[in-house]
């Protein structure tokens, strides 16, 4: 029913402990669309005789061949010569690969070396494929029952190239089944729990891949369908959805696989709320992800990373008989962070976070992994008890997603108490 | 002379855009650090004529198969079988493997379920590898020239078995050649300018493999070699480091391999000296950056992330009358802000960052990329302009590395100015 597809990745630093194939994650999900199934991954390195066996083995297998890497112009690149070879034809010089190539050096204002000549001998009977972005061009080859796309190691030139040129030439030929996705984000629940309640929903839908992720703080659910029909996928996406949101009620934050600072900051600008921040054991994590968003500045108006008592009193107006009655990390300095940055900045809303990321630092009372978060807002504040596990980076994570959470229930409530939930 | 290796990545998830195999990254380093070459790997889905295959075709290749994945308990794991099956073995219970699963069934305090028991079905004359963290126990064949180590997919799994069971199988095997590795990070420079300056140093060492990455705002230089003498390794990387020291002067600020905030921090932690941050463009990522380490409370003592042009003023006494007369992004009030919150926090250095990260808030005089550094002490405040490229990550990402540089150099040359350099 759907075309297999394989995909091979060419180049020895391919082989070493420092790279990795990133470029198969793409190549994947955008054949997945085309409803092309990928049946095998194969990385290989710059050596022609192994080259020439994962070619061959792949010719007899599969009609259709990704293949990125080893198209430059060095005696290393042995991909053009090898495929050349494998299918019985002669390399040729394609003129319109050398003009393309010396065009590129004169825009840089040099003259082409000799050695990139070698990037325009190509197999005959193969097609060029122009890359704006670097010197190696790929090239597309239809031989026997087989389709191969020779395809560029850097994935700012193979992803513009595969849109560009291989994917039109694949939709002439593929079948109409296509791949759907969806992604929905859950937090506040850990992953087996997730799947506990989730379970029952998409197991329903046999036709329905689902693939369950974890990540410190956040679930994410990935449903994909392959069919024909738009209109179906779109219908059975729903249904899931209104499945999953009696199940998982409000802890699904995300419809689209946005992040959680995507998701608050949207709903800050909506409600043209603005917000400050005083963090003690996040270190300015919670700042840092509310700021990696163009425009932030239009909502978040100042954060302090306090982290020793004098700056909490200094910059957030925790009284420093609190810290010595309640002890810095606690549900009283947290809401007195949350509070006194709030009136410090003048924002609507204030976060406090206050905790022992570890790993020294906690106590059997107060172990490591406890955190408090308080959210102050015009109605009142908020307070949240926590006792994350994992190591310092872990804790870190889940105490920033926490108070961002806080920030979007705040919203979907308008600011009242939120019921109990699962 | 060197013992080659393929490695196998088994489970449909890999082949989907969500998942990628990083485990061979840890077996390659593993690997190769005994002298093992990786010449091939290969991800393939839970299909059973597939895995055949692939297996089928790897031992005839290389004295040497290391697989992870598809030793669970359901009907999709299929790696025992079909290993059986390709080398001719019956499937025999391993009462000792039945034992270890109903143990850690009983240890949770649950009945080991029906299912379960196929984990200790195994290939006649296999040894099994305990799985501490897992039900799924590892094994280890040997049949004909070949080895085989079919371990479980999940990394903390996979790795202690490895470490473990594996290594030490393998110990008694190989040749007496091991890998050595060196990793030198450098800042301040990019990718093709290091390598301009490097390569004339490390290609005169063609026994060491150098490999050159670079990430926004450093550039890593991988030195690996394969001999049996450690002497001789360790004698040559000293010798390489000698001249990459001439070529970089004192660009390179790691020669283990340790992030940049890591050497800050120890450099702090040295000299007993404290810091404080106000930021703006990097929205609390220097802060972030410092605080991830452990114990770092004993050298930094909070930040602000002043977004505003009122809190700029009120954290760290920014005259508004500058900030009206030079702009938000201007060396005046980067040296202002460092200064400024130097005095409130009392540290010993303080640092202000104020830059344009993008997408928007670019002029034709201030384009994006823009970032003002600066860096206040005892004896006085130095500053830096830079103009970075890229989006707003990798702004943010260059601006917080160049800050943490300055306090770095700050340090290597005990406050007094620099020398010019490359």
């Amino acid at each position: 029913m759907t075309m297999k597809a394989e995909i091979i990745a060419v180049g020895s630093e391919l082989l070493t402990p420092d790279k990795i194939d990133t470029n198969s994650l793409f190549l994947t999900e955008e054949l997945n669309k085309l409803g092309i199934e990928i049946v095998r991954k194969t990385v290989v390195g710059d050596d022609r005789a192994l080259l020439m066996e994962v070619f061959r083995d792949a010719v007899n297998r599969v009609p259709l061949i990704i293949s990125s890497g080893g198209l430059g112009p060095t005696e290393d690149d042995l991909t053009r010569e090898t495929v050349a070879e494998l299918l019985g034809r002669k390399l040729v010089r394609s003129d319109l690969i050398v003009r393309a190539i010396e065009a590129r050096f004169r825009s840089f204002g040099r003259p082409m070396p000799e050695a990139n000549l070698r990037q325009a001998m190509v197999p005959e009977g193969s097609e060029p494929l122009d890359n704006p972005r670097g010197t190696a061009p790929g090239l597309w080859l239809e031989a026997h029952e087989t389709m191969i796309a020779l395809l560029p190691g850097p994935p700012r030139e193979l992803k513009p190239m595969f849109r560009e040129q291989v994917l039109p030439r694949l939709h002439r030929r593929v079948s109409p089944v296509r791949m759907f996705h969806r992604e929905l984000r859950v937090t506040g629940l850990g992953e087996s729990h997730v799947d506990h309640l989730a379970g029952p929903v998409y197991t329903r839908y046999p036709e329905v891949q689902t693939t369950v992720l974890a990540s410190p703080g956040e679930v994410q659910i990935h449903l994909r369908m392959w069919t024909e029909n738009a209109a179906h996928a779109e219908a059975t996406f729903l249904d899931i959805e209104r499945g999953l949101d009696l199940a998982l009620t409000d802890r699904i934050f995300s419809r689209d696989g946005s992040p959680l600072e995507v998701i608050v900051a949207q709903d800050l600008l909506k409600q043209n709320a603005t917000i400050a921040a005083a963090e003690s054991c996040t270190g300015g994590l919670f700042a840092e992800r509310l700021t990696t968003i163009a425009g932030s500045s239009a909502y978040f108006l100042g954060g302090v990373v306090c982290y020793s008592n004098e700056m909490k009193t200094a910059w957030a107006d925790v009284p420093p008989e609190l810290i010595a009655t309640k002890g810095a990390v606690s549900t009283e300095v947290a809401i007195a962070l949350a509070e006194g940055i709030r009136r410090h900045v003048g924002s609507t809303l204030g976060v406090g976070i206050t905790g022992i990321a570890g790993p020294g630092g906690g106590s059997e009372e107060k172990p490591v992994g406890t955190v408090h978060i308080a959210l102050a807002s015009a109605t009142g504040v908020r307070e949240r008890a926590l006792r994350l596990p994992g190591d310092r980076e872990m804790v870190r994570l889940q105490a920033s997603q926490a108070a961002l959470d806080m920030v979007r229930v705040h919203f979907l409530y308008n600011g009242k108490t939120p019921p109990k939930r699962a």
